[in-house]
């Protein structure tokens, strides 16, 4: 058999594995009984080891060793695919066996005391142990290799290639320019949208159907999909064949269920449109983070919260729940979905004050690994910031530096992700618009196709075969650029709120 | 670590890739996309050979040798797990490698040409490959141990431990002296139940409120299980904390949910209540396949079409499907849900035919293994039987000899357990009925509790620590007893048909 015969079936070996897992991920997340769980994480257990041990075997590494000889004679595909599977190899072998267990030791600890710190208010229970997982993270990043002379540019890479910390000052420092003064205007303006229609019942059974209505028109294939129900929605790909969406129905706020929907639609339709040849390889996946984000955030702002969208739509949502829209307008529904307004909590912020919850982590981690920040001095650090960008400061650590989980698992490098997501969805949706003039009058039409092929041409079907940039550059023609994003928040903003 | 140790941490290994393999299986039959359906194959593929090669590896040999010299010393659930564990690996590997590769590849050709026959009704496409699956069972009992002289007798044992063609002669013997004039008389009967309202619409959505009504009513609990919809119905256990049910709803037949729905909870009742100190060995499941039948049984035949469950439930029902009901009195509905006829199609069948349907394929399984049965004949002895039990012949192959599945997959010893579970259920009733003489009153007031707890006081608890004859002995006091159920059917089939 040939090396390159034995890797193919290796790395198909794992994504069996991977796929396994994810069933029953899936399994647990949407209504596996609760008495089951215990046993059930051993399950996981004994399969993660299993999988972990596939990951970085000699055998393994013998082959990405006879392969990097040869790689010109490789195919794309193949080649990718190497790559792929070697720096998911690298990221696990090159810390030492006993670090790595110590590592994992002190993450699971991590996220529980992060659980507790959180509950109790007080980071001063976290401090150790995020002094431990930023020290073992830094020793790390020496292991993986400083990129640039910039240690978090390794951990940037790790989630989004090639990014870098230069690019994200730049294109962070221009969105800022845009969003800080429209934010400060936007909450002394006097035209404050009324969304108490959007705390009114909405029963559960009529937001499913709305839902299932609506991914229906996204062009989500059923047939290789289904909506269930959870408590942190996600999506979840098991193979091309088998993407999965989740939700959570809030009766007393229809916002989380329908733009959560069109949201993780979004992630489902660039799995579910991937090519087949990709299939059982580590690149029938979103190329990055960044890029996977872009697309969740095209469907849920550039596709769920526009006018056109909801003038098709408007009329079945008010069939699901009559009462609660007797007196909205079409109007009055679209400033409400849109409102925007300085909030504490991440996860809870709109479209234009998002970015800047995302800066404030940004500049954190950059500080706290190029050595210019202690872990003691983070709650004031991050109480300052929300005062400075956003004219409001958390009362304590739970609605503050603790309200994320993302540090108790190590995980620095991954907030930018969220926000580049934000600026590559606007930067694509102004090429679509070069190519698709008569983008609203689709949506009025509830013909939708057109708009997901052009993401399926440009962007789906490769997977992580391109890169990020060669992906932005094949499909826009430059690479980042914030401006589209920061103009798309100044007209939107601006004639919402009449500034 | 001790040899003991050692062997504990093995098998919950193989216990946890079952558990994996099982919400796989789950999954795929209870709504998995069928797109997704192909690649899932390859996962199952993956995992079932790690699983295959921890249940028959050299390492595990070594284990079993090691144990098998101290037995004395270890406790009974030890005991057991070791040697259901042997008897599993012996089962395995008492094969030649490359013979039973072989037989893999054959059955799997068996059971497509079997589904091609059926659909074409032409036995002779099958006969082949039949043939060929039953040599090599035959082989393969040569491998395992001729048990008393007796070919047959090897296969039982492997449903049905320690279960002869002596014992299951004589009860069917027995039974069917009484269900054969009592099928005459009832064919001959004046008494028809009117059947017809059965075949009424009746809503889904209603049926399935039903169903989950009665479950909460038998005592299944939901924070250890749930109920999904599926097409062929079944009961699954992943661990004992998650015991899942499956239905199918029929909206012109409600049996199919209704009663299928009471038979897997019986099934679940019997995994949901096995000891705790068995979790994770091979003892948590069923003592046999008759043992877990009797119990779905159980609850299927003497509670699910009891009049006093029903004089409970009826209003109930009722109201899910208020039309169909309007003119339907108890006592018409009970004699509905009881009635009898010979019917070509063994899972169709009622309560009283049944068991001659698995009497026709014991008889001629016992005389194929024992030499006195060509395969070619089958047709004919086939239809040549249900003629003299049933009074009924087949009029093609799909409906006669081509009807089951279990032959291509070589399941040959599998049948006579569904007569069994039925005879163990009844005597089961008998043994309840001197400890709980208000049974009857119990289904009258929906306290199923009581119930429930004397099955697992007597049955559930032990899961496969105590071997079927053994659980039988402790429950009832006696041996297996088809008087049992002979008077079962007897005074039932007598006081509806007034005979």
């Amino acid at each position: 058999m040939s090396v390159e015969q034995r890797f193919l079936n290796y790395i198909k070996k794992i994504d069996n594995y991977e796929e396994a897992l994810s069933v029953i991920y899936w399994d647990m997340r949407t209504g596996a009984p609760k008495k089951g769980l215990e046993q059930r994480a051993e399950v996981v257990g004994t399969i993660s080891s299993e999988l972990f041990r596939l990951q970085t075997s000699d055998e393994l590494a013998e082959i990405l060793q006879e392969l990097s000889t040869k790689k010109e004679e490789l195919s794309e595909i193949v080649r990718r695919s190497y790559e792929e599977t070697q720096k998911a190899f690298d990221l696990n072998k090159k810390i030492p066996a006993d670090e790595y267990k110590a590592y994992v030791v002190l993450q699971s600890k991590a996220e529980a005391v992060w659980e507790q710190a959180k509950e109790k208010s007080d980071f001063s229970l976290f401090l150790p142990y995020l002094k431990g997982i930023i020290e073992a993270q830094q020793k790390f990043v020496t292991y993986w290799g400083i990129k640039d002379n910039n240690p978090y540019n390794t951990l940037l890479d790790q989630y989004e290639p090639d990014m870098t910390t230069d690019i994200l000052d730049r294109v962070f420092g221009e969105l800022k320019e845009t969003i800080l003064p429209l934010v400060q205007k936007i909450v002394a303006s006097p035209n404050q949208p009324d969304t108490s229609f959007i705390f009114d019942f909405f029963p559960k059974e009529g937001q499913k159907a709305a839902c299932l209505e609506i991914l229906q028109q996204l062009d989500y294939d059923f047939e290789a999909g289904r909506l269930d129900e959870t408590v942190h929605p996600f999506m979840i790909g098991l193979n091309r064949g088998d993407i999965r969406v989740t939700t959570k129905y809030d009766e007393h706020d229809f916002r989380s269920a329908l733009l959560g929907t069109v949201h993780e639609c979004g992630h489902a339709l660039y799995e579910q449109n991937i090519m087949p040849e990709l299939d059982g390889l580590p690149l029938s996946t979103g190329t990055s983070m960044g890029i996977h984000e872009s697309q969740s955030l095209f469907f849920e702002n550039f596709v769920g919260r526009n006018k056109n969208f909801w003038s098709h739509n408007f009329e079945m949502l008010k069939k699901h729940s009559p009462k609660q829209f007797e007196n909205v307008s079409l109007e009055m529904f679209l400033r409400a979905i849109n409102a925007a307004q300085p909030s504490l909590i991440r996860i809870e912020a709109d479209e234009l004050t998002y970015p800047l919850h995302i800066m404030i982590r940004y500049e954190i981690e950059k500080e706290l690994f190029n050595g210019n920040l202690q872990v003691e001095d983070l709650p004031k650090v991050w109480n300052a910031k929300y005062e400075e960008y956003l004219g409001i400061a958390p009362e304590n650590d739970a609605e503050g530096i603790l309200q994320d989980m993302h540090w108790s698992g190590g995980s620095f490098g991954y907030f930018p992700s969220y926000a580049l997501g934000f600026m590559y969805a606007a930067q694509f949706k102004h090429a679509m618009d070069q190519d698709i003039p008569n983008f609203d009058e689709l949506l009025a039409e509830g013909n939708l196709t057109p708009i997901r092929e052009w993401l399926t041409e440009k962007v789906h079907q490769y997977g992580a075969l391109k890169k990020p940039f060669e992906l932005l550059k094949g499909a826009t023609g430059e690479g980042l650029n914030a401006q589209y994003l920061a103009d798309y928040l100044k007209e939107k903003y601006t004639r919402i709120y009449n500034l």
